[in-house]
């Protein structure tokens, strides 16, 4: 059987979710982060989630590749759209945006200076111009959202579920990102489905 | 007609490539960054590219989507593999690393310092940091690609095209990258392939 790894409160929440939005036979292993005798540095090299295992042992990482894979398996959910679809190059757009703009081009920074700098007194700069970074590269999506109900047509799609993920992340950062309403709404419009609760039950768990 | 948007020398010089490679009836556009009065800021709010204007209107950005779609729409050419297999899953995963750990988790600090601190007294020791953090996740790939011809099983893939694109980006970085050498052997089987050759002079006519 394949196993998905995740970690409490990390990106591979969304991925965790739709194992359970896609009714996906795989194996659901919550593991810690940064800590040397956690499981993950056994299966990822790279010692992060989400890490994807299948049961030939071929081992997938990156969201924006483990979020398509896994609806893939189960096309008939409609969480995403058929290769070659303009549809689903825009759902992997957002993705790609969320993955690269949004996660390592902003909550990275703002959450990990040391990765930026090995000089202290540089971090709270970093700290500061990675919130701006973020709240411009979000305010992008909330303009998108602006009208719409999802990132993509009509319905939601495996981008909604990253997306939900990092707009869950954003009450904790305080006042700077109530302005983006549209971001609050994608929040609670992932957090409520059933899906989503019950990964959120898992992680609490552990 | 779909049209690609392109910089000279940017990181769209991997989907540049595809539309040859795949032999596609994509116009490529060779645009400006940076630039107030570029075309680029007519077609993405974000001035960045790659950028895919399908011929209905519909914007596709993100290297992580585009090269993908590419691929998807030319399936026999074997740059990609179907969806739901293992294979797509490993491309798009290198995909996906190359598109936030290494761009954005590398160069981009490298490169950019000022989008990472407002202060210029810390760029320096961002710029050190990062070079630091792109050898690390250069290296990696460096370890994947010992003893394999490519990224992803037995052939040529997306993968390896966007890999090429950055591994060009190393040799003007000096002395610091030159053990990476599946990355440069990466680098040249990338820029000796006719259609890259086809690409580099169409960027460097502008
Ligand atoms: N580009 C990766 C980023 C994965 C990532 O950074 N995961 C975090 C949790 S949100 C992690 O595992 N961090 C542990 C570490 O870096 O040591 C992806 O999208 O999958
Ligand atoms: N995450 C984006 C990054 C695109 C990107 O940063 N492109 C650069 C060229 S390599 C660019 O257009 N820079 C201009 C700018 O940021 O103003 C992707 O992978 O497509």
């Amino acid at each position: 059987m394949s196993v998905l790894y995740v970690a409490p409160g990390a990106c591979s929440l969304a991925a965790h979710s739709l194992v359970h939005e896609l009714q996906l036979p795989i194996q659901v292993e919550v593991v810690a982060l940064r800590t040397p005798d956690s499981p993950i540095h056994r299966i990822n090299p790279l010692g992060r989630v989400p890490a994807l295992s299948l049961d030939d042992g071929t081992l997938i990482t990156e969201n924006s590749a483990i979020l398509p894979y896994l609806a893939d398996l189960n096309p008939e959910a409609g969480l995403f759209a058929p290769a070659g679809s303009a549809e689903r190059g825009q759902i992997q757009s957002w993705i790609g945006y969320l993955t690269s703009e949004v996660h390592v081009g902003g909550f990275r920074p703002l959450n990990r200076p040391e990765r930026y700098s090995a000089d202290v007194a540089a971090h709270p700069g970093i700290r500061a111009q990675a919130a701006e970074q973020l709240h411009q590269a979000l305010a992008h999506i909330d303009r998108h959202l602006e009208g719409r109900p999802w990132l993509v047509g009509e319905r939601y799609s495996i981008a909604d579920a990253y997306l939900g993920v990092f707009a869950g992340w954003l009450p904790r950062l305080g006042e700077r990102f109530t302005d983006l309403h549209n971001l609050a709404r994608a929040r609670e419009a992932f957090q409520s489905r059933a899906a989503t609760q019950r990964a959120l039950a898992a992680e609490a768990l552990r």
